[in-house]
């Protein structure tokens, strides 16, 4: 039975978590799946996970910005991201070969909702499952955009082999999705952030928890890694989301920030690796309604600093949370990714 | 019967012109056109164009940067290619709602073409042509890439309604695809550089040829401006290619200088638009074969002065050319968007 | 007797100027110069410029972002500007080697204003002044940016061959300092965008008034190239002013939209160009008092055009009552710089 | 006694050192500093440090690269480094108010050597000692850059209170300058990593040494936090050298990684920090000799991987370096800040 770190008695830092310790902590917040596990004709083990910043996004844009910290990766709709500083879409997750069936879908799907009066810029990130998901049969259907689009919901979060996660890995244990979130009281307000990843990068003996080189310890013996392993591939996605009323610049500090909870754990941003970050925040309105204005609020710069540290908690968690969730799983080949090996972190 | 911008006896600027006046005539550079033009079920006025830097790009990538005069708009890839300086797929170019179908389906033809040891991240761009086509109804399908992808040759480039640029509007007339060349000759050796734009941006008043405000002083009941125009979904993408061995960030300056064609005919980079400029350098070769170092050669930055200054004629006349190639065309619901008269640009 | 554009008769656009078509038409902007111009000991042909956008800038930030078309030049500050979407000090302009000078002054003048609670990151730019100034004298002193902040007022701007612009060449002849200023008209309010060049940039070929090619058309002879003349060392600073309430992403499109007026009168971003831009809007406030929070205006993304369309003009004309305001000057080595022939503009 | 981190038997990461395990290890680098401690008009803790890339470094630039991770700060000369590619001066480091002092006598150090062919943009960094130094003395003077420049040399590197370190705080301990190298074997070859930082940021809870919680287990009582250290003016600067050939674009993903090194001692790029990083590679020769082309090598990208993570082990080493070397001291107005209590570690 795995658990999640904090049950294992494992405390990232010094923020406490919001209800879930998970991304949907922040209000409006929702997370669906649909992971495709089969092993007929072609074995699947992949999927899509969308991430609703808010019901209302495609007509009320999040304040929003992004980091590469190695762009060997895709993330679609950055371009629009970065001039308007705004995201107007569900984020979506995917494997590298189906990010445009993810992304054009989105389109499809927001002028069956009846947003046709402009064109759409959606967001759809990937990792690569190609290690044991015969990711050449190009499983993703149109079909299961929906799925996921319909499963999102608040609450607790499923965290590994599940959606866009399915078929990752990470530090050469299985990896996929996972999410934490930390509650950071400022002089005026408390906002929750949140943070979701699809974590699939990362060397086995570069492995830390809490600072302790977990990577270097373990009996490898027991836990094998894979040895057809491609050094290239292996990637992760971050999304932190916030309540606060963020500029899109702030957004953007807030993505750089991811950074330091992926060097915590290990992560050194290696030339295959596709390292980017999302941040959007949900603090403000920007209702395109045709008004000429947006009232909006944005937190002082000198206010900051906890947010910037409960991101670098919160992705160290997080990432930790993808390992603890995320089961053995045997894939094409006959090719096998073990899972973290729970004992060995109480130990 | 439509000319070219030389044929009517205009000249811009001052470096002569390759053979055909066109992105093909840097070496090794092929386009392809599939024109989707049909009335029933649903109006389609969309297609697909291919610029294929090489024959093996997919194994030997050109180097690459890009600029963003203003991001609304979609160009996949462009992570890896700002993280790696390369490009390393053909570059695609279609309407906005299905930018994913063609970059899913490159990474298709690729796994196809035996290039399935790694992942790939190609290069797809859009302009909006709803206007004209239904484009709702999403009618560019898989075939449609691969006929790009086969049209692909070097020689004259179609220009006007063909390809990506069918259903384009600029400046308020008829858009679409158009292209050029220059000969540069620096102390060391000539060099091409080639163009070729996907036209759809611009207000029709702000139109100038060659400094002339044609635009202000046309007869406009004669060519009446689309009433229905939406303000937004104007765009342009511009593609730079040239021999000459430069470095990533030297194409990033070249992509950049696309910014002053662009602003001689009239374009300010309006909100709704998506003015997405790429150069690539097949001067040097990038092979993908295992090897630990690649021997570049790379222009001095003092040499770089008469490519700039051909880029931005470049574009201008490419932009031009893709105006007077463009006939008027009639699309969904009746619209009709007026070929740039010709005789108008000779008096 | 030098005249300004318009006086003249000639009309760059469409809209309105403000009442002194200079960027002291955005209230609350003042500009000062300190104007170096003696023979002995060595040559002098050299200043400081400063722009003030408000009175409290150094505790009350306003929002800015900046644009490099091309980085041969040197602007400090920006890296805390790009970083907090906004700039705390008055703007400094001056020759290449003293920009230092200038920085840490402004520093220095802080302190003993009071605004010593913190460290400063004052915004100094630079063009190079030494085909006729003998930079290697660096006449600058202290003394001078005080007396530049103390000339600093609003009004009318002098232009020409003042301030930092003293000894600027700008298309082969003598340049400097131009402003201008436009009114743009938007759904809710007016505001006014104000511009201000240090001119030192472009080749005479190129030189295009409202799209004339008066560069190519001049009578040489009469108006000679300088003929030793370096390639290296032409720059353009431009700084867009307006009252608007942007926020920094916005201010940083608007900076870009200086390429288009750049373009306009034959910039194409020379190698040995600085072409830097930046963009502050003193629509809102933002006072460093210690609150957590600023509440903030931001226009509409799709309320910009106007402001777009209206950036590009005013460049386009302060460059060109830059060109107009300039005298011939005779600087060191006995080397001449024709002013601009006014009576060849109207004709 | 100080002793280095190694001297105490605490090994970071996997590669080895160079032979003086300091940024000299990289073949023709070279260091030098200029402290200035005096108590008498006024009390002087700061000085500058000066890194060479290479004795010919004004005609024969090095590819370079910078990443800002949190732009609080100065650095000179990024905007021609970003647009080029290189780095065509000494880098200077020095506190906050005299960064532009430092900048205009490297130009004029320049036109004395006979480099006055050109204008020339130095690239010079600072961090804020005005905690223990009365910074608003202005104490660095012109002979002192001269001092650093003529005290750069090969071999080791004094750390601690040196040169621009003299005045600094690290995670609330002394802190200031710090070195360490790695050899990094590649498939062809060995390369060389060099790292210098100036380190003056981070709050003493986060402090990590190896992953150990340092900072939350140590006796206060004994090494206090200083009472009045104001949140902001902590930053560090790194310098990256290789002797590598590397493209611009290389070097600044070498630069990116100097944030997993930074996080993992324990920074978060706080608002009041400005943490840049430069990094620059001459394994190619670049020289500004009027030829039209360079010949140069560039690492295939996928050899990167070991240099990423050398550069992670390097500032991680240089920071504790900086810590392990910094003595108590005592500065204006009685302030004392402690050195890292060596014993401390070693338990």
């Amino acid at each position: 039975m795995r658990k999640r770190l904090r049950e294992l008695g494992i405390i990232i830092g010094q923020f406490p978590t919001g209800p879930h310790n998970a991304i949907t902590d922040v209000p409006g917040v929702r997370v669906g799946h649909c992971t495709l596990i089969s092993d007929t004709p072609r074995v699947a083990r992949t999927g899509v996970t969308m991430v609703v910043p808010r019901n209302d996004v495609w007509l009320n844009p999040c304040m929003a910005g992004h980091y590469s910290f190695n762009g060997n990766g895709e993330m679609t709709g950055l371009l629009w991201l970065a001039e308007s500083g705004q995201l107007g879409s569900p984020i979506g997750l995917t494997n590298t070969h189906q990010v445009g069936l993810v992304r054009d879908t989105l389109v499809k799907y927001a002028v069956e909702q009846g947003f046709s009066d402009s064109f759409h810029l959606p967001v759809v990130a990937e990792t690569y499952d190609g290690w044991l998901n015969d990711i050449e049969a190009f499983h993703v259907q149109e079909q299961h955009i929906y799925t996921a689009l319909a499963a999102a919901t608040d609450g607790p979060v499923a965290e590994g082999n599940v959606g866009g996660g399915t078929g990752m890995i990470c530090h050469a244990f299985k990896g996929g999705i996972g999410t934490a979130s930390r509650l950071v009281q400022t002089a005026a307000e408390t906002y929750t952030i949140g943070i979701l990843v699809q974590a699939n990068y990362g060397m086995r003996h570069l492995l830390r928890v809490d600072g302790r080189p977990i990577g270097r310890t373990l009996d490898h013996d027991r836990v094998p890694i894979p040895e057809h392993k491609r050094p290239t591939g292996n990637s992760i996605i971050v999304i932190v989301a916030t309540d606060a009323p963020l500029s899109a610049g702030q957004c953007t500090r807030l993505a750089q920030r991811a950074t330091i909870g992926l060097a915590r754990v290990g992560g050194t941003g290696h030339n295959g690796s596709g390292d980017i970050f999302l941040a959007f925040a949900t603090g403000n309105e920007l209702l395109r309604d045709g008004r000429s204005h947006h009232a909006v609020s944005m937190l002082a710069h000198a206010t900051l600093d906890p947010l910037f540290d409960a991101v670098a908690e919160g992705v160290e968690e997080a990432i930790l949370n993808a390992l603890c969730a995320a089961e053995t799983m045997t894939g094409q080949l006959g090719r096998t990714v073990y899972g973290l090996p729970l004992e060995s972190l109480v130990a």
